[in-house]
C-alpha cells in the first residue's frame, strides 16, 4: 500500500484521507457517526466507486458495532446509503455487509477483495513494462481512487517496486485536473520518476519523449473492446496509434459489460461549463461562457493494445477474447468509477 | 475591425486594450510617454508579436512629435525598443518608422499592412468554410493577436460576417489558456456561436459534434509544410487526419521561413513548469512538480490539407508551392507570435 491510504479501519473508526484537500495538504479523519460517515461521501472527502463502496463497508460495521437497537440501526444505515444516490458500489457494499454475519469481517473482505484484484492486475501489467520504459497516462487511477493499489497507476507503482524505474508522463486531465491533482502525486509518493504535461502535450511528449506505452484506466468496457473512461483518453489514443506506441487500459473484470455489444449503447454524460470556464477555482473564460463539456468518452476497441486484467491480459479478438470473462468471478460486480 | 480593438492612434496617444485584464474587463488605456509605452509592452498589457509591432510604431511616433531634441528622442525610443528585447516585430517597427520622413504616416502605414494582409487571409479562407461549419480552432489568433483582423479566428469572424453562420469549437489551449480567454471573447464578440472545449475533448468533439474543418495559426512554417504552433496543435492535427477531416493552416508569408527545410531545423522552447501546475495563481499539482512544458510543437506538412495566406490557398506539394511564395513580397518581415 501507498503512504496515502484512502480508507483504513482503525479499531475505533474508520479513518479517510480528505480528498478535497489534496495535493496540498495531507490530512486525515476519522468517521464514527453515521452524519460523519455520509458527510464524508456526499462532500468527497472519500471519491472513487470502488474507495466510497470499502469505506462505506467499514462504515456499516461500525454503526452495527455503536447502535443497539435494530429499528436506529437501519435508519443511520439508510442515511449512508442515500449520502450518494448514483454510486452503485455503496449501495452493494452497504447491503452486502448488512447481509453478513460478522459485519466487520465482511467489510474487511470487501477491501481485501478490491486489494487483491488491483495487485493482480498490477502483476499482470508488470509484464508489459519493459525497464525504465517512459510510460504516458492519464486521470486517476491509483490507490486513492479504489482503496486497493489502484489500476493503471498501480501497474506503474508497480513497475516503480520491481526496479523497472519507468518514467510517467502524467496528463493533467482538464477539467477537473485528476491527473494533477491526485495521480501526479501518487505516482510521487511512490517514488515514481513522475512529469506532469498538459493534455494537449501528449502528441508531441510521444514523439520528442520516446514514449514507450500508454496505460489508463477504464470506467465501462463493451464486448468489442469499446472502452469508456475520463475525457481526453480518445485523443490519447489517437495520437498512441498514430506514433505505433502501445496503448493499454487496466481494469478488472467487474468494469467490463458484458451486456453491451459495442460503445454505441454507452450514452456519454454532458456535465456543468462552469468546470470548462474555471480552472482551479481561477475563473479563465469570459462570463457565460458556453461549453462542451463530456465527462467521458468512448475509445474504439481498435485502437486498444491489450486490457489488463486480474485474470491476465486480454488481446484482439476482443469480441472472443472479452466475452470469455463471462466464466470469470467478479468480486466487485461494479464498475470503477472515478 | 471587431469592437475590441487591441491598438488605435487617437490624435494625441497611442490607445490600447488592457490584455492582462481580458476577459473579466474590457479596459483601454493611453500611452503618452516612452515610459508609458514600454511599460505596456513589458507589461503584457500589449502582447502577440503583429500588434507589439503596431503599438511601437504608434508609440515611436509620437515620441517624435512630442520630445525636441533628437538625443532626448533616440534615448526614448531605445527604452521603448528594450521593452522585449526578443520581440522581433518590436524593433522592426521601431526602426522603420525612425528611418520615414513621417513617422505618423508610416506607423500607419505598418497597421494598413496588417489589417490589409489578415482582411486577404480571411477573404481566402472564406472559399473553404461551407455554410454552416462546425469549426474547431485553437490559441489566440484574432484581432487582439494582431491589430488587424487575426489570422485563424480571422477566417471564422468573416464566415459569420458573410451570412455563412459558422459554429466555433474553442479548445482553451493550456496551459496559458488563450483560447479560453481571448479566442473565445473574440469570436462571440463578433457574434459567432462559440463553444468552449478542454484541449482533451477535441477528438470526442470531432466525432460526436460532426465537426467539418479544423483552422489554426502558425509561429513558423518550414519549406515542406512543417508548421511550429502552440502546444496541442500537434495532437489536433494528428486526430483531424484520423476522423478525414480537413486540416488548415491561416497565416501570412511573413510566418514562411523559406532558409529551412523542416521543422527538425525549429527548437522547441521549454518554458517554466509553473505553467502547467498553475493558473492565475490557482495552484493544481503538488508543490514542486516537475513537467515537461513544451511551449509549441510541430505539426509535419503531411497532416496539413493547406495553408491559407494573403496571396491564396496553398496546397500540397508544399515542397512546391511554398517555396514558390519566395517570388511574393511580405509586408511584414517577421513571423506572428502570440
Amino acid at each position: 500500500m501507498s503512504a496515502l491510504e484512502a480508507v483504513a479501519w482503525d479499531g475505533t473508526a474508520v479513518r479517510y484521507l480528505d480528498q478535497r484537500r489534496l495535493p496540498h495538504e495531507i490530512r486525515y479523519e476519522r468517521a464514527r457517526t453515521a452524519q460523519e460517515i455520509a458527510d464524508a461521501i456526499r462532500s468527497l472527502a472519500v471519491r472513487g466507486a470502488p474507495c466510497i463502496g470499502v469505506f462505506a463497508a467499514y462504515g456499516v460495521a461500525l454503526l452495527r458495532r455503536e447502535i443497539a437497537g435494530d429499528a436506529d440501526f437501519l435508519a443511520a444505515v439508510q442515511r449512508v446509503r442515500e449520502a450518494r444516490p448514483t454510486a452503485v458500489n455503496l449501495a452493494w457494499a452497504v447491503d452486502r455487509v448488512l447481509a453478513a454475519q460478522d459485519p466487520l469481517q465482511e467489510a474487511r473482505a470487501i477491501h481485501d477483495e478490491q486489494i487483491a484484484v488491483d495487485a493482480a492486475i498490477a502483476a499482470n501489467g508488470l509484464a508489459l513494462v519493459p525497464k525504465g520504459a517512459r510510460i504516458l497516462t492519464h486521470c486517476n487511477t491509483g490507490p486513492l481512487a479504489t482503496a486497493g493499489g489502484g489500476t493503471a497507476a498501480g501497474v506503474i507503482i508497480a513497475a516503480q517496486r520491481g526496479g523497472k524505474k519507468p518514467k510517467a508522463f502524467v496528463s493533467e486531465t482538464r477539467p477537473l485536473l485528476q491527473g494533477a491533482r491526485l495521480n501526479y502525486l501518487e505516482l510521487r509518493d511512490a517514488g515514481v520518476d513522475a512529469i506532469l504535461i498538459v493534455d494537449g502535450a501528449a502528441a508531441v511528449t510521444m514523439r520528442e519523449q520516446r514514449v514507450d506505452l500508454a496505460i489508463v484506466g477504464a470506467d465501462r468496457i463493451a464486448r468489442n473492446g469499446d472502452t469508456a473512461n475520463k475525457i481526453g483518453t480518445y485523443s490519447l489514443a489517437i495520437a498512441a496509434a498514430h506514433h505505433g506506441i502501445p496503448f493499454y487500459v487496466a481494469a478488472p473484470r467487474s468494469t467490463f459489460d458484458l451486456a453491451i455489444e459495442s460503445g454505441a449503447s454507452i450514452p456519454i454524460e454532458e456535465r456543468d461549463p462552469e468546470e470548462v470556464a474555471a480552472f482551479a477555482g481561477a475563473q479563465a473564460a469570459p462570463a457565460g461562457a458556453k461549453a462542451y463539456n463530456p465527462a467521458f468518452d468512448i475509445t474504439p476497441g481498435h485502437l486498444v493494445t491489450a486490457f489488463i486484467t486480474e485474470y491476465g491480459i486480454l488481446r484482439p479478438a476482443f469480441a472472443e477474447s472479452i466475452p470469455a470473462l463471462e466464466f470469470r468471478p467478479a468480486s466487485h460486480v461494479f464498475a470503477q468509477t472515478s
